[in-house]
Order: structure tokens, then C-alpha cells, then sequence
């Protein structure tokens, strides 16, 4: 079932915002079997919802729109959706009650803008938003739907989750059946992973398709099936990942599709092992990725984020002759670094970086991009030296792959 | 001038990819002068290419094109190009060179699928790709402009910025000048904002749109004058701009349009003093939001993220008995910890986060969402208890948030 997505809000257009309420939406319409067939973002403008609810109406059967429905004047969607399904509005005391609900359990006094926010449209089913003000609205029109949502993310998914999709699934029964199998692989370039593969491609069955997702140090290759039946998709994923695993071999780091920090905790919190981390360049983005996820208390223990040298002796214990002698970007200073978080941390592995991410802070014999990473056991220390890009971002972002990279290959060789 | 956008990708519609590039596109554009109409994401499938090119084509004078150029199969935008611009296809030796020399630099061979690459359309002009393979397409037809250009987001700034904006700007004359003014306010709702707003955006004059953009803790109120005199443009922004200065007064934070973090950094540089982070909750967030940006080596020395207990006792030197007493999430702990770090660290300035971020980890006192935060100089500690969300991302998130204005209140009231 083919579902079309509209974001509205001239706050994505000028990218004031980034939008990764589509990407979430797009996660969990495929995890339920729907496809999103494309995405259109447009302005708080009339004319231009106006057109790409058109078209969207013309292309999916199912059409879900966030944003533009909060309580300010620059917020048009409800007006303009009630122009183009020519409908009146009223009043709801339902929608006014949750209203009452939200701002008395945070104190605060309802004023006019936000009592306007109980007028809906006549020829909507008008569906609770129970993590905010503003109501969702669920439209039908000659066999098709639309859905007007917040833009608001915890609002937008609380209703995805808990009212959009369970009545999508009620309402349509799936005729094509969807199984994605994301496989992670390492140690190629993107295309010279693409003609290894090249045959196993061409043999593929007609309804599966591979997309090579790469990233730092991995590139993960997808398989995705469409099928009405169910067990034949199921089945023929099986044997390509199967295939995939005969060619590629000690290449594949998981057939998981879940972030590599993740797969780090996973393999600790099973081994019941703790890990901490000693950080320079990545500036504690490692022990940020990691705590993102529930459960991290359970293996991570803390970060010692070190960007002054002296933070790396004070803490760490790094040798001050030897951030003299070596810098501090070097191989004994981040395996100093590395050693000294296991002992001030008391865990059992850690990671270590530090780096030139640039722009500035290079030298003729490190250039921006200059990045040692340390990985340690309580009885090993391995480590290496990068040379990313002269990006600091993409800088900061390798190097943290790289590490937790690092990490796993570790942890996974005992 | 009109732009409209479209990124090619099916891990954008399935939500594997966060589409980060045409947010940053966007930003880039409007500073330009140009004016981003709309966005449309399809996946890697011709029909939808070739439609979603057909109505931006009819829509805007310059059509942006991101993805789908890489090297494997499942990458068809330059063979649909082709077909919707009736091209054939010619080996470049140049774009071939520009190939070699990057492979020559990293020391890997080049295969076939690669030296494709180098396969451009006839009927367009090639722009070179200094960041990567894959070159990038300038298309004209009947006035307007397609530009093709890879997904990757560093090759995509990099042409962007040195060969896209500058020849569009070069060739488009602007005849609407476009000016934004962003300004933080701090200790409104959103909705009695746009009340006390009211006759201000009633006055405002019919080139002039106001948009509110909300975050945790702060609104951010974006002026925009589209007008094709500049001057016009730039007095009445100036003039608007005092006028919200003169209604909302006291509860105005800044004028800039810059992330949180780096007004922290940018108030304790231009005073000479450092900072650091001891996170609890937000787990390093703080410290890599900090370093995210380049010269904040400058005023951050590093963090303490003290996740486990232990850490807080050990480094932060946090007293046991308060935290059997109290618990963690607790003003005496928080603020031992926000002391412990200036100590520890030996810096100006810290903030320090102690929370139930979720989902597990409440109790009947403390439920999910309950976060005590801590600012101090060497001075002063102030602290206070919030009640976010039930959401760990943004409970992560907004405790990031808060603790950095708090930071920045304490260090603007010296």
C-alpha cells in the first residue's frame, strides 16, 4: 500500500529545522508493511499544500502530513485542508476537555489561540492527541486517506504509534508483503563491493532489490523483498543472505541493522562486561551515540572527554614528556589515553581518540583529518592511525565509527 | 529566484538515511537570495524520477538534484537524466583523470564500475567533482537549470559551495532581495507569545512574515522581508526588530541566530575564561555539541560523564553518603558534581546533569523525565529540578538544552 508523505513548514525549506520526522515515519511504515513512495516538503503557503496535497492524492492512497497545525498565525494546514475538502468547522468539546487536561498538568492558563485549537474540520474524524494541544485529523475521500498531524516529533509519533498506523493496518489488508535484511560489511570500497557481487545481483529473484548503504569503514548492503506472499519473501531472503554470507565470508561484521554503538553494548552487556571512553577530537560524541540508547548504564560507566592537555594528564595520567615529546595526537598519548580511562574509569575496555578535526590546529607532518584511536582491553591495547577528510564533522563523525569499529572487533576476537 | 529540490534515494522514503543535505542546501540558498519552494524525495525507481523532475521543472526556474550517482546498480538518476533530456551518453577523459588522481591519493586501484564514472551525458555541462568521483550534471532547457549532483554530503557541499551557488548566482540576476532576522526568546509559551504578538503581526507590513520556531525552553521568532530593494528589505527588518525589542524586552536572549552552544562559547571566549561538562543524564551531549564547532578548544577543557555512581564518587569526588542519602538525581548531588568538575577540570565555568532520562530507572519520586541540572562559576552554583518528557531522546535532549541556557544566564549576568 503505497503512502505518500507531506512535511509543511517554511522552517524545512530555508533548513532552519532538519526533518527526520519523515525518516522515522518512513522506519516504521515499512517495519508494518506499507511503502512510502516519495516525500514533498513545501512551505507554509496555500497554494503550495494546496498542490501537493493534489498530487499526492493522485499518487498514493494513503497521504500523511505533519506539521503547520499549531496554535500561530503562520500555521495554515487545517484552513487550507478544509478548502480542499471543502468542509466547515466547529467547535469539539472532546478536543477543548484534552486541551483543559495538557495545561492543567503543567499549570498553565489557556488562552484564545490555543482554545481555537479545538476547532476542527465538519468532514474529519477527528482522532485525540494525547501528547499535545493540537488535534490529529483523519480524512477520506474516494477510496483514499488523508492524515493532518502535528510537526512536533514526540507528538507526531506518539499518534503514529498509538492511533495512525494500528487503524492504517485495520483498514487495509496487505497485499504486498515487505522483509527488509540489512547485512553489515567491511574492508571494501563501494564499488569494488559492487563487483564482487556483480553475478550474485544479476541472479537475484525479480522481486528482491540490494542497495548499498555506505558509511565510514562499513558499507551496509540491503535486501528488500516485495511479496504477496509472505512465506516466499521470508524464504528468499533467507537464501540471498545466506549467499551473501558464502561470497563476502569474514567480511560481514552482522547481519544486525542496528547502530554499531548498540552492537558495542550488546556484545558487552552479553559478556557482562562495563567500558568507558577517553576522548579528544570526538569531544564525547562516542559517549553520547552510546547513552542515546535505553540500557546503557548497564555497560557504559562514564567518558573522561579530555580537550585540553591537561585534562589528558591530570586525569588520564598521560605522560607530559610524552605529549611533549609526541603531541598529543601520537600513538603513545592515545594508548596512554586508552590505558588511563580503563584505571580512572575502573572498566574493563575502553576506546581512545584524538585527532586533528580541523579547520584549524594542523601541521605540516599532521594534517587536518590526523586521527589516532586507541581500543583497549584490560590486557590489550591495539591501535591506528586515520587520515579522514578535512572536514571537522565528517572528521568527528569517523573517527567515533571508526572507534566503536575498533571496540567491537575487539570485544568480538575473545 | 524559485528552487525546488529533489533527493533520490529509497533509504531516504524507508528512513535508513536522515536527509541532512537539503536542510543545509536550504540554509545555503536562502542566504543566496534564492528561495526554496519545495522538497521531493523519491526512491531509485525511474517513473518516480522522471515525474518528480517533470513537475519541479514546471514549478521553480532551478531544480537541484541530490543521489542516486554512485558507482552500483541500484543508482539510476544519470541513465533517467539522460532519458528525460533525450541525451546520449560520452566517455570524459577528464572527469577520468579527476577519478585517478582521488584513487592515486588513497593508494586503491580502479575497477570498472568506477572508470563508469566517468560515462557523462552529452547534453549537459560537466562540473567537476574535486570531493569525489561521481561528476556532477548542469542541464539547461527552455530557461530553466537541473543540476545533478551526488548524495554524499561533503561532495555535495563542496560543489555547492565552489561551483553551484556561484555560477547560479552569476546567472540569475536577483530581482527579490531576501533578508532574515532571528531573535531567542526565553520564558514565553508558544501560543501566549503569538497573544502578546498579536497587533505587532497584525502591523507588519505585507512583504514581511513572522515564524515561530519553537524549541525546548526557547522560541525562536524569524523575520523574513522579501522585497526587491535591498534597502527596503533591510530598514524594515531593522525596524520590526526594535519593535519586538521594545514589547518583549527582558525576555529577549540574543539577536543571533546561532545554536545555544555556541553563545556559551562565544560569551566565555570574548571574557577569557573555560568551561567544562560533568554529565550525568545527557551522558557527554553537552561537551559534543560544544565541540562540534571549530575553536572551541579555546574555552572547553573537556568533561566528566560520570554514568555509574563510582565515577561521580571517584572523579567528581561527589560525598557517598549524599548519594545513599539522596540519590542521585538530587540538588546535593548535581551540584557536587557541577563543583567537582570546575575542581577536577580546573576551568571557569561548568554545567552538570543528574536525570532519569528513561525509560527505566523511576521511581514513585523520581518518574522518567525528572532532571536536576547545575551551572556555576567559580563563584556561584544555582540549580533547579525540571520535568521534561517521557521520552529518553528528548528528555537527552532538552536537559542539553536548559543546562546550556542556564550556563548562559549565569555567565551574562556578570
Amino acid at each position: 500500500m503505497d503512502v505518500q508523505i507531506i512535511t509543511i513548514g517554511d522552517e524545512l525549506l530555508i533548513g532552519q529545522v532538519i526533518d527526520t520526522n519523515s525518516a522515522w515515519m518512513g522506519q516504521q511504515l515499512e517495519k508494518e508493511g506499507f511503502r512510502v513512495v516519495g516525500k514533498t516538503a513545501v512551505g507554509d503557503v496555500e497554494k503550495d499544500i494546496l498542490n501537493a496535497v493534489n498530487s499526492a492524492m493522485q499518487r498514493a492512497r494513503i497521504v500523511l502530513v505533519t506539521g503547520g497545525i499549531g496554535p500561530t498565525k503562520d500555521d495554515i494546514t487545517k484552513k487550507t485542508l478544509c478548502n480542499y475538502f471543502d468542509s466547515g468547522i466547529h467547535f469539539s468539546e472532546e478536543v477543548y476537555e484534552n486541551i483543559k487536561l495538557i495545561f492543567n498538568r503543567s499549570g498553565r492558563l489557556i488562552n484564545e489561540l490555543t482554545r481555537d485549537q479545538a476547532m476542527v474540520p465538519d468532514k474529519a474524524v477527528i482522532i485525540q492527541n494525547k501528547a499535545g494541544t493540537a488535534p490529529c485529523t483523519w480524512f477520506e475521500q474516494e477510496g483514499k486517506i488523508l492524515v493532518s498531524m502535528p510537526g512536533v516529533p514526540y507528538e507526531m509519533k506518539w499518534l503514529m504509534t498509538n492511533e495512525i498506523i494500528p487503524r492504517l493496518r485495520e483498514k487495509f489488508l496487505q497485499d504486498i508483503y515487505i522483509k527488509h535484511q540489512t547485512t553489515w560489511v567491511t574492508g571494501f570500497g563501494e564499488s569494488d563491493l559492487a563487483i564482487k557481487l556483480t553475478s550474485f545481483e544479476n541472479e537475484l529473484p525479480p522481486f528482491i532489490k540490494l542497495a548499498y548503504l555506505p558509511q565510514p569503514g562499513i558499507i551496509r548492503l540491503r535486501l528488500s523483498a516485495y511479496a504477496e506472499d509472505p512465506d516466499l519473501a521470508e524464504k528468499s531472503i533467507a537464501e540471498q543472505r545466506k549467499k551473501l554470507h558464502d561470497i563476502l565470508d569474514n567480511h560481514i561484521l552482522t547481519d544486525e541493522d542496528k547502530p554499531l554503538e548498540l552492537q558495542v553494548a550488546d556484545s558487552l552487556i552479553i559478556r557482562g562486561m562495563t567500558m568507558g571512553t577517553a576522548e579528544s577530537c570526538t569531544g564525547g560524541r562516542i559517549a553520547s551515540l552510546i547513552t542515546t540508547h535505553p540500557g546503557s548504564s548497564k555497560t557504559f560507566v562514564g567518558s573522561i572527554v579530555s580537550y585540553s592537555n591537561d585534562v589528558k594528564k591530570n586525569i588520564l595520567r598521560v605522560s607530559e614528556d610524552d605529549l611533549n615529546r609526541f603531541g598529543a595526537v601520537s600513538k603513545p598519548v592515545v594508548e596512554q589515553m586508552v590505558s588511563g580511562a580503563i584505571k580512572v574509569l575502573n572498566c574493563d575496555y575502553a576506546v581512545a581518540t584524538s585527532g586533528i578535526a580541523g579547520p584549524d590546529g594542523a601541521t605540516p607532518e599532521k594534517p587536518v583529518g590526523t586521527v589516532w584511536i586507541a581500543a583497549a582491553s584490560k590486557e590489550k591495547v591495539v591501535s591506528e592511525c586515520y587520515q579522514f577528510s578535512n572536514l571537522r564533522e565528517l572528521n568527528i563523525m569517523r573517527a567515533s565509527n571508526m572507534a566503536l569499529l575498533m571496540l567491537l572487533k575487539l570485544i568480538n576476537s575473545k
